[in-house]
């Protein structure tokens, strides 16, 4: 990921037509004016700013289509530029936004969350949820360039930082044990040093890289998400709230269980992992609601030939995907 | 493009979850029972039956909403098929699909009529209609394979062949000047030889082959299709029937008047060509719709900079892409 720094720069260079801003409340308020300051080119140029509602409720195909219908109303040409300046949920509609719109404009992400910065803004995947599942329709955009500026990260409360703890603990897990390793032993978490985010950045884009589509080694970072993105549905359906980062926590929790009793993931490791997660997530009762979730875990995107699929760990760093599940072997654990 | 006979291995080799077979009323009635009888793998495998209306006015997010809404029922895999059976507006929309639905699953076309088998259902593109802007919204497809089955023209109507004889028409004036003129030379069109179908396929293929993302060479195929593409937008508004290959014919005419006085394209060949069109298509009186026609020529995409972009030709099979003219100018005209 570039540094904001060159962001300018890079404006400059490639000269676009016209520059568009896409956030949220939040990120109008405490973002905008710090990358406004920042960047003369958005600021000089009169950026368009395109304004969604914060949360995961705007992720949906009538967002996208209100969105694609403001660019045209602008007069967008291909040469156009969309700038998602935001979280999770403004980079992936944005993201797809940019992919869509006349066949494709320019994307630039410039995630303002640390679970964003680590994750979201990383590796082009883009989407919208449908019909209760989350990302059911969306692409990967080849082109997206993302641009860190941690300074966004003080605008952050408690929640959203470990909402991206969550998400680095899992890139650690499946890919890096000495740094797994420092961020269990962390006990002050008031400021996430930049080797953290960097190590984490460079592990995402290294496994990207080598598989873009999502066909082998980049599904080990779906470690968690099976249950993750289950969890997410089921309370976006309730009308209640549970961060990415949160329902991640929870599925990495029983992943870990998944993993101890199928891989013989060592136990005292488990034992570890799962402590830091109950002591700062709210790990929920699974065994009262699994039945609940069992409509959502079979319309997983992972899954194939209706079982459900999941990533286990037969060691820290050491991930093996696509390891199916009947629906009913999971009710008895 | 691989010949019909094919499919039937190429879906056994390749072990789809399940099959899907998006088709209108038209073609689950005339081209469908044609594909049962060739296609065992696609009749014993029980295909699932998505139907839309036929026509342009399907071309919405809408229906992109509700087929994937269907397919998200049916419980569709990423391992699962989209097999698209029907005319441009068929495959357009089917190949969108395919390509957002959980982020993309295997896209096959069965162009059905002249113009998709030699046009729309080659090169990937896809897309569907927003605010009156043709194919405003979509992408590139590049996992698309398609088939030939040349035994669905016989289904087509007098007006649906010369719907394709103009995109054939077309490609010959960008490409081959040959077959240009052995088409111009035509007088019965009860018939459309393979060798006309192939060539135009070819030439196609071709220059997808060269220039995928359409940023070059690809270009030239939009000749006549600035002022085709404004047509078509318009009289959707009007809520009138404009075949694609009519308003092509239109823009044709419209770009050889340009192309003679910017471009000195030889006057003689213009005459030939336009009085082609002049005794095959209804060759509207452009003087009198240019004025309306302007917000639409402006919201082309391949537009930049506020001026709207012609192909135009030097001679035949000589085109020049991206030629910007002002909207008074073609007023003037």
């Amino acid at each position: 990921m570039r540094d904001i720094s060159l962001l300018q720069d890079y404006l400059v260079e490639k000269n676009f037509s016209q520059i568009f801003v896409l956030l949220d409340e939040n990120t109008s308020k405490h973002c905008l004016p710090l990358l406004l300051e920042k960047v003369d080119e958005i600021s000089d140029k009169l950026a368009t700013l395109l304004e969604i509602p914060s949360g995961e409720q705007s992720k949906t195909l009538q967002t996208v289509e209100d969105l694609c219908r403001s660019l045209l109303e602008s007069n967008a040409d291909r040469n156009s530029v969309l700038i998602s300046l935001g979280g999770g949920v403004v980079t992936d509609i944005g993201g797809f936004v940019a992919s869509v719109y006349k066949r494709g404009i320019q994307n630039i992400n410039l995630p303002t969350s640390l679970l964003a910065m680590i994750d979201a803004s990383l590796g082009g995947k883009t989407g919208v949820n449908l019909a209760g599942v989350k990302n059911a329709v969306g692409c990967f955009n080849k082109e997206t360039i993302s641009f860190l500026d941690t300074e966004f990260l003080q605008s952050l409360d408690k929640r959203h930082i470990f909402n991206g703890l969550a998400e680095m603990l899992k890139t650690f897990l499946v890919a890096d044990k000495n740094f797994a390793v420092k961020l269990l032993d962390k006990t002050d978490f008031s400021f996430i040093e930049t080797d953290f985010i960097q190590a984490c950045i460079h592990i995402k884009e290294d496994i990207v890289a080598k598989d873009f589509l999502d066909k082998g080694e980049r599904k080990k970072l779906n470690f968690g998400h099976t249950l993750a993105h289950a969890l997410e549905a089921y309370f976006l359906d309730k009308g209640d709230t549970l961060l990415h980062g949160e329902a991640v926590a929870n599925g990495m929790h029983f992943a870990l269980n998944l993993s101890e009793k199928h891989l013989a993931f060592p136990c005292e490791e488990k034992e570890m992992i799962n402590a830091f997660l109950e002591k700062h997530f709210n790990i929920l009762p699974l065994k009262d609601i699994l039945p609940d979730l069992l409509p959502y875990l079979l319309n997983d995107k992972k899954n194939a030939d209706n079982k459900i699929n999941f990533v286990l760990l037969k060691d820290i760093g050491e991930a093996i995907v696509s390891i199916p599940f009947e629906a009913e072997e999971l009710l008895t654990l």
